[in-house]
């Protein structure tokens, strides 16, 4: 082990080197304090060469590598879970955090894997772009995680996921070598897109070191609604009209049911509801555009009527001005936090096509209620993208009195899930499967293709020197 | 042999299966009869479970499968070539051709993979849709085909190229077993994504049976103009000020020179010009957008009214009316015909970052001039991609005096394609590296990722049994 470290510290000097477990554990821990691993040092590269080096350097003491980015994971993707007796080394990569270059022409921004999301951000704003991945972690997330992680957010029923957002990543290959694919051209047919198999890797495959960043023209006409809508098929119907006339303007649709919105009114400050009562069903549209003269309230307000017209909503209403439209937004993004007071909930990070959305919503429902009684249903969807956060809310004196909380847990996750796959879904939308869901994965995945998984795992990464645990189990 | 024949007849019956030497002819040569390999049989599985059972009957005889779509490929990634003595099946698809599933909510057509693009086009235009893939062969060119070559055309820069547009693949694996991702969920991450891996592997990996495609909401508004811009980097900061101006509604933006557009002017009945004399540099460009009320032609003018301003044109017209429309657009359509009767046009799919193209033009002029100053020097360049088809275009009677014209072709190519890496660009955009390029793979790809790319082939298919001597050599 000494061997080891001391190699480590040759390269990587006083700075890039932790190996007090004291000042460790922030590095092995996930943000939640929900799960803690062990390493026995932690890298912090300054550049890609130092982390090819550390890389090399694991490899000649068949050390295990555990990628770490901001840390904000949810499903303990950045955990380090090394077999035992084999050294662990946690790679950070917080001291490559550098802008590498704008390219303005071509709409591409070239980062370290270590920036933050909101760095990306400002980068972006600060040439006229923008860049359209939003998630409530930005202020920490990193660029090489929500890569490896395929990240998702608010902005991927007009954009797409991270992957679609990345055009070139740098990685170092378990064997050491650097894969160097920045050229971030919109045409290049010469072969396997590897880029592709890096993003959503979770770290499985290599150590993501830099990415070229697709930017876009910001939005300059917006307009904002809230609609009570008669129920999820409603909600579809007016998705499917709303893309009819205004086509790519449609920047969010979110879907709560009552019981969500009136969580989020009984424990947020300064919620207002523009209705006399809480609607059963609840949708939040955005419109946006770049064109500065696009008329987004009269093409919502007409979209709007023509849906009370058709009997699919009840009540409307359109934000005059922009304080209306942040006291939208201020409950759909208020939902995690009023969650956190109301109990415990078992959220979910299922998905099925947004045209099957009723139908597993219906049946997750009445599972529910037959299974679990206790619990209140709250669901908040990303419903363009059909990504549905189903969740199972328990009084917090039923779960102190189970006898094992997590037996519970896994009890509901599974009753859940069974009803995604049953509707063509999956068990993960967008956080991944971490060292969270890899028994579930292994449940319900398709035989085929974690078989293919583990021959390209294997044939990459002969060793399973690459963040073991995660994602294969 | 005969066996093989037999078990493969009993399963495909008579229409299924070709065995004569005169009637398999057109399935082992490229359309345009430049290459032609060989076969032992030409299956034409009805269904997935045919493909599967041809796949599993192939790998017992230790027969190579060579998948076949529309045949409309430019580089043999389809023409058959079998090492000495093994047997070689060609699996043709085009007895795969239904439709699958329309799910008009979820914006997902599910196709048989023999399904030809226009037909695509019909079913999706019969659901106030489109599907935004546009290319010269699409009557012919299939879906499998597509899917196997990522293919681009004139719509990557708004849509991107088959990559972005396909949401689910089914396809049989080497070792006979059928992977299955048409759920089209637009979230999904649990693990490697190997419909990325699979398109764009030219069939080296699997073939490709069915295929699930998103659509997209048709346009309503439109806007067309030619500007004559005073050079590629006059080009490049249009498309940056249009961008700015009309963010996603830049629908088409490309770039010819002079040459060019006088060759086409030369051989092509029916194209008028609407300038006094032909620009140095044309610009064609097409807005479009879903909103049926936006005024793109008033944008068009305010942005080319502006660049006139700035010294980046001298010289612009907007369409008034669906012919002059037409008409722009017929002279860029028609370079392929002009250059078949112009002489002998070696050309190539070259493409560099769009901020990149001057400095890759200008470059390639200097060498076509010292090296090849027979040649004239036609550019075509979907400007918007960086994609430059760059043209030496040598006369009928030189190339006829040649002693070996296709070491000449090589010798040209080899030239044009340094040029490309030298600006981090690529050899091949959109057409692929087929049996074509295979060698000029080897001589500029990256060796890092040539190295995954065997790794990953090797695991996948380890007795080289899917399309050998395409894409790897």
């Amino acid at each position: 082990m000494s061997t080891l470290i001391e190699r480590l510290s040759a390269v990587l000097g006083e700075r890039g080197l932790i190996a007090d477990r004291g000042e460790m554990a922030p590095f092995v821990t996930d943000f939640r304090g929900r799960m803690t691993g062990a390493a026995d040092a932690v890298a912090l590269p300054a550049n890609t060469d130092e982390a090819a080096a550390v890389v090399a350097i694991a490899r000649e003491h068949n050390a295990a590598i555990f990628p770490l980015g901001g840390n904000t994971g949810l499903c303990y993707a950045a955990v380090p879970t090394p077999a035992p007796g084999r050294p662990a080394i946690v790679v950070g990569m917080s001291r490559m955090a550098n802008l590498r270059a704008m390219d303005r022409a071509a709409n591409v921004v070239t980062v370290d894997a270590g920036m933050t999301l909101a760095r990306v951000h400002e980068l972006a704003a600060g040439e006229g772009r923008q860049f359209p991945l939003h998630l409530g972690s930005e202020g920490t997330a990193q660029i090489g995680g929500l890569i490896s992680t395929n990240a998702g957010g608010t902005g991927v029923l007009r954009y797409g996921p991270m992957r679609d957002l990345v055009c070139g990543i740098e990685a170092v290959l378990p064997d050491g070598s650097v894969y160097r694919d920045l050229d971030a051209l919109r045409k290049n047919n010469t072969g396997y897109d590897l880029k592709h198999l890096l993003i959503g890797a979770e770290g499985t495959l290599g150590l993501v070191t830099g990415a070229a960043l697709r930017l876009r023209q910001p939005n300059r006409s917006f307009a904002h609604g809230w609609i009570s809508v008669t129920g999820p098929q409603a909600a579809v119907e007016l998705l499917s009209r709303l893309q009819d006339r205004c086509g790519d303007a449609v920047e969010a649709f979110e879907m709560l049911n009552r019981a969500e919105v009136d969580c989020v009114l009984r424990h947020i400050p300064r919620t207002r509801l523009p209705f006399e009562t809480t609607p059963e069903w609840s949708v939040m549209i955005e419109l946006a555009h770049t064109d500065p003269d696009a008329d987004l309230v009269a093409a919502l307000e007409e979209v709007m009527a023509a849906a009370l017209e058709a009997g699919l909503a009840d009540d409307a209403i359109v934000a005059q001005n922009e304080a209306q439209a942040q006291d939208i937004w201020h409950i759909r993004h208020s939902v995690t936090e009023a969650h956190k007071i109301e109990g415990v909930g078992i959220v979910h990070d299922t998905a099925v096509r947004n045209s099957a959305v009723p139908g597993f919503i219906a049946a997750a429902d009445e599972m529910s209620a037959k299974l679990f009684p206790q619990a209140r249903v709250l669901v908040v969807s990303h419903l363009g993208d059909g990504n549905v956060h189903y969740i199972l809310m328990f009084p917090h004196d039923y779960w102190r009195a189970l006898p094992d909380g997590e037996a519970k847990a896994l009890e509901v996750e599974m009753a859940v899930h069974d009803i995604a796959m049953r509707f063509g879904g999956t068990i993960s939308a967008e956080h991944g499967i971490g060292r969270k869901l890899t028994s579930e994965l292994q449940r319900l995945g398709d035989p085929v293709k974690l078989a293919v998984m583990r021959q390209i795992k294997q044939a990459i990464d002969p060793d399973g020197m690459m963040n073991p645990g995660a994602l294969l189990g």
